[in-house]
C-alpha cells in the first residue's frame, strides 16, 4: 500500500533540476533559491476536482492548468516564472498512473516556461483533488498592477474571449510574452488576467483604480470561435459568452489616452484595437451596433457558494 | 449570497500590511515583494479536514497551524519567516464567522513570527477543508540541511516528545529561534522538523545523509507529559508515544562527534543531552535501561492512503 511519504518522495524524483538558482530542490524541509532579480512576484491558487476541472479530464490537462493558472497571474503582472511550489492533496485511492500523469502535466507546463519545481507536498483525502501551485517570478522593471487605469484610457485584451468550457480552459497558454511586453510599455496603465470574464475583471481593474465605469463597443469585443460554437448549441450569442465566460486567460489592459503602443511586439492583432474607453460613469454600458446602450451588471463565472 | 469574490475582497482587508518590503500586498494577481536576502527558503504544506484537524477544532487553532507546521519547515532550515501567502478552500456554508475566526489565526500565527500575508485566495468545495500556506522566509548564513549527518555525530531534538494528539498539534509554537541558532553553529551537522515522530523522522534524516542507522538511549528520549499522560489511556508506554507520535514539531538535530554547543542560546535543556548517535549499522537500535536492544522499523504517523 502506497504511503503519502512514498509519494512525496515521488516528487523529488520527478522534479529534479539542475538550475544553479536553485541551492537546494524538492526534498529537505523547504526549498532553497537565490534569485536573479531583487523583486519577486507571488501567487497561489487551487484547482479543484468539480470546480476547475471535470474528475473524467485528462490527468496531465489538469496539472497543466494548475501551474498555467498562476503562470497567467504572474503574465499579468509583467513576471517572468522562476520557481513552482506543488501542493497535490489527492483523493484515496488515485490510481498511480493517474497520479503520475498529473505529475507529468505539472512538469511540462513548467518546462514550458522554463521554470523549476522546487518543492512538494503530496497529501490524501476524502474529499475532491486540490492541487495548489505557488508560482514564484522575477521582474525585469516594473509590476504590471490593477491599479492604475484612468478615464480616458483605452481598454484592451491579448486575445479573443469566450467558450472557455470547450476545452480552452484545460488547455490555454499563459500570456507572458505578453506581458512582460506590456510591463515595458509606459503608456499601459493598468492590466489584470482575465479568469472570472470579461465584465467581471474589467470591473476589478476599474474599481481598483478608483471606481470609474466603462463604454465599451460591441462589434470591437474580439469574439474567439468557441464562443460562437458555444453560442449555437447554448441559445446565447457569442457575445454574450465572450463578456462573461471565465477561464479564458488572457490579459486585459489599459492604455493611456492618446498613446499607442508600437508595431512591433508579441501582441496579437486584436490587441491592438481597443475595445472601449474608461469612463467617468460608473458601470459598463456596451454600445451596439445599432447604436443602442445596454448597462450591464458585472457577471462572469463566479463560482457561487 | 456571498461569492467567493467577496471572500477574497475580504482578505485584502484582513491582511493589510505596511511593511516597505511588501510592494504589493493581497489584492492584484499577485504579490509583489523585495526580499532582504539573496537566499530565500519556501515551505508549501496544506492542512485538511479529517487529517490534521477535527471538523469541531477551534477555527482560530486551524488557522494558527495551518501557519505555524510551514513556519516549523522553515525553523528546520534555519531560516526566519517573512512572507505567507494563503489558499482557503472552504467547505460550502461555512458560516462567516468561523470564516473570520481562521484568517484571525492565520493573522495571529503570522504576527506572531514577523511575518506578512501577502497573498490570498479563496475558493468554495464541497469536500473538506484545506488550508494552504506558502512559507517565505530569508536566511541570515547558511541553511540547515538533512542531508549533513555522519556517522557518530550525536542526535539530540529541540523539545519533549509525544501526545500531540492531545492538542499540541493545534497549539505548538514553531522553534524559529531554535533553528536560527542551530545554523549558526559550525558543529551543528544536519536538522529536521519532526512532523511524523521521531523514528520515522530520524530514519529520513539518515537516509539523506548516506543511509545510516542509529543507537538511541530509551533513557534520553526526553517524554513529554502528555505521552505521560497518554499512555495511562492508550495502553501504551510514555516512551512509545515518544518515538511514534506525529505532529510535535521539534526540532531534531545532529552534532558533530566529539563537539558541544555553546552554553547560552535558546536551546531547552533536554536538547543538550544527546538521545543517541549515528551509527554505521542500519536501522534504529533502541537501548533500554536494563541493557536490552530494541530494534526498530520506523513508523510514525504517516497518513495511510
Amino acid at each position: 500500500m502506497a504511503s503519502e511519504r512514498e509519494w512525496t518522495a515521488e516528487l523529488a524524483g520527478f522534479f529534479a533540476t539542475r538550475r544553479r538558482d536553485v541551492v537546494l530542490g524538492v526534498g529537505d524541509d523547504a526549498a532553497v533559491v537565490r534569485p536573479r532579480s531583487p523583486e519577486l512576484v507571488l501567487a497561489c491558487d487551487p484547482v479543484i476536482e468539480g470546480v476547475h476541472f471535470e474528475s473524467e479530464a485528462p490527468a496531465a490537462w489538469v496539472g497543466r492548468k494548475a501551474v498555467n493558472r498562476n503562470l497567467s497571474d504572474l503574465a499579468a503582472m509583467g513576471a517572468t516564472p522562476e520557481y513552482l511550489l506543488l501542493s497535490a492533496v489527492l483523493p484515496h485511492g488515485l490510481p498511480a498512473v493517474r497520479r503520475r500523469r498529473l505529475f507529468a502535466g505539472v512538469r511540462d507546463a513548467a518546462e514550458a516556461a522554463s521554470c523549476a519545481v522546487v518543492g512538494g507536498d503530496v497529501a490524501a483525502t476524502t474529499g475532491p483533488m486540490v492541487l495548489t501551485i505557488t508560482a514564484v517570478g522575477r521582474l525585469e522593471g516594473r509590476a504590471l498592477r490593477r491599479d492604475g487605469a484612468r478615464v480616458g484610457d483605452t481598454i484592451h485584451v491579448t486575445g479573443p474571449l469566450g467558450g472557455s468550457s470547450l476545452g480552452h480552459h484545460l488547455r490555454f497558454s499563459p500570456h507572458l510574452a505578453e506581458g512582460r511586453w506590456l510591463a515595458r510599455q509606459a503608456a499601459v496603465t493598468a492590466a489584470i488576467d482575465v479568469s472570472d470574464g470579461l465584465l467581471l475583471d474589467l470591473q476589478r481593474l476599474l474599481d481598483a483604480s478608483g471606481g470609474w465605469g466603462a463604454d465599451l463597443s460591441a462589434a470591437a469585443v474580439p469574439v474567439s470561435k468557441a464562443a460562437a460554437r458555444l453560442g449555437r448549441s447554448s441559445g446565447r450569442t457569442a457575445l454574450s459568452h465572450a463578456l462573461g465566460d471565465g477561464e479564458d486567460h488572457v490579459l486585459l489592459f489599459t492604455v493611456r489616452a492618446g498613446a499607442s503602443l508600437p508595431r512591433r511586439g508579441p501582441l496579437a492583432g486584436c490587441a491592438r484595437a481597443p475595445l472601449g474607453v474608461v469612463a467617468r460613469h460608473s458601470g459598463l454600458r456596451l454600445h451596439d451596433d445599432g447604436g443602442e446602450v445596454h448597462e450591464f451588471e458585472p457577471r462572469g463565472f463566479d463560482h457561487r457558494l
